[in-house]
């Protein structure tokens, strides 16, 4: 990658730096006001497929966008590719802009970005987002935590690289006290759920699966844990999808008649979101 | 309450709104877009004492504000009557933003209100906000997730109202394959340290209390699962403190010398944030 191909001026006399960015869930009024100005303030914004071209949209036109997209299986560059990227731009004495989709330091692989950037001299800081089970929350009407229902939220992932076995501790996770959120899910969610239901949870525990939170996209399923598979297998939302798995989504204004009906007949809904 | 007291205008003919939006952890840029726009276009701000002054600072001048606020053991409102207002000041008429500090759905009670103004037939929204953790993460530089360090992160709180008994599942919390962010436990944390150790959690592990994260007050003592409540005990830092428990907090760029140190050395530090 070259000086030329890429337009931008030689390294100059001030250092580069990096901001890692969180761009929130999608919708580009979740963004914060720091993120915003740091894209307006940067020389070339990084980013992942994983933003909503809502965000893309606030970038202003004379920033450069490049685009490290991460389609499950067409990694357009590898995160070492990526890593290299950041350093490079950055010592051509650029401002960049690394925007990832939700917070870079849930999921967001911020740390192992940063960590490359320390190694290599590059000055850095991290803008929090919002994250995808907030966003999922708010749009929802579905709390992370409520008296009575959960003591707490847990967020784990349930995308594995390679194809590897997700090696959670499945007797700790299955702990209905604690919301929990899984990220990346859709590929394993029949495995996750039959391992949540061996260890303890109720199959009849309330499940939402939610896909593009807080986009004119956004789309949700609810259904239990036993069925959940099944009713997302017929929904076919638009991956990623997020699950939530807990009581506090009995609280979801649709889970009440949601709920009553079983998987083959669940729908998925198109939920107006603003 | 009346409405000369208050000063506002008699329910008029467009029904009220409420509106619970999260301000995030203090800094004023991490405020949502959405947020500040909501609250340029309230009639009146109802808002806690976890809202920072930046915050407040970005309320314009003839919105009307009240204060809530909820310092332990000094109630000024308590949650019933604080649905209450809300429910009174929708039903005037009035655009309502109701700002709670970080999350209304992650230990904000904003499910709670929520089921009020529901109840009460009172239109409501969320704007959620960056949580405690998230800002204290990017402000820190300790990631919340990590590959090889942390594989999810959870979220539980480390006080109960009445100072009843803290009823988590340790076992299940004991887990450092995954970061364990504890809420509000300052009060509690020799307590908690000391059932995570018996149920499994190495004394070693680090373990990082953080005050104000974002703000110029910001403050954080690092140390270990075994001497953290002895640290934080000396340092005294603002209440509410934030407990960060995991392999990540080693990530810490001021980790490597304090974890070196014991707990009656270690020193609490103001950390420049921004």
């Amino acid at each position: 990658m070259t000086t030329t191909t890429l337009g931008l001026r030689p390294g100059g006399h001030k250092p580069g730096r990096v901001l890692l960015i969180g761009a929130g869930p999608g919708d580009p009024g979740l963004l914060t006001r720091r993120a915003l100005s740091a894209l307006k303030g940067a020389d070339v914004v990084v980013y992942d497929r994983l933003v909503s071209p809502e965000i893309m949209d606030l970038v202003p036109e004379d920033v450069l966008q490049i685009d490290v997209g991460k389609a499950p299986g067409h990694h357009r560059l590898t995160q070492d590719e990526t890593n290299a990227l950041l350093v490079d731009l950055a010592r051509r004495g650029l401002c960049v802009a690394r925007l990832k989709g939700g917070d870079p330091l849930i999921f967001g692989r911020g740390g192992e970005e940063a960590a490359e950037l320390k190694t290599a001299g590059v000055e850095f800081k991290y803008v929090p987002g919002i994250t995808a089970a907030q966003g999922a929350a708010a749009a929802t009407g579905v709390p992370l935590t409520h008296r009575g229902l959960a003591a707490g939220v847990r967020y784990v992932t349930g995308h594995r690289c390679q194809d590897a076995v997700l090696d959670h501790d499945w007797a700790s996770l299955a702990n209905a006290d604690t919301t929990l959120v899984v990220y990346m899910g859709a590929m394993n969610i029949a495995d996750i759920a039959s391992k949540l239901i061996r260890h303890g949870m109720a199959s009849s525990l309330p499940v939402m699966a939610v896909s593009a939170a807080t986009t004119p996209r956004q789309t949700q399923v609810i259904s239990d844990l036993g069925h959940i598979a099944e009713a997302v297998g017929q929904a076919v939302p638009e991956a990623p999808l997020l699950f939530v798995i807990g009581h506090v989504v009995s609280l979801s204004p649709t889970a009440a008649q949601t709920l009553a009906i079983t998987a083959p007949e669940t729908q998925a809904k198109a939920v107006r979101y603003g």
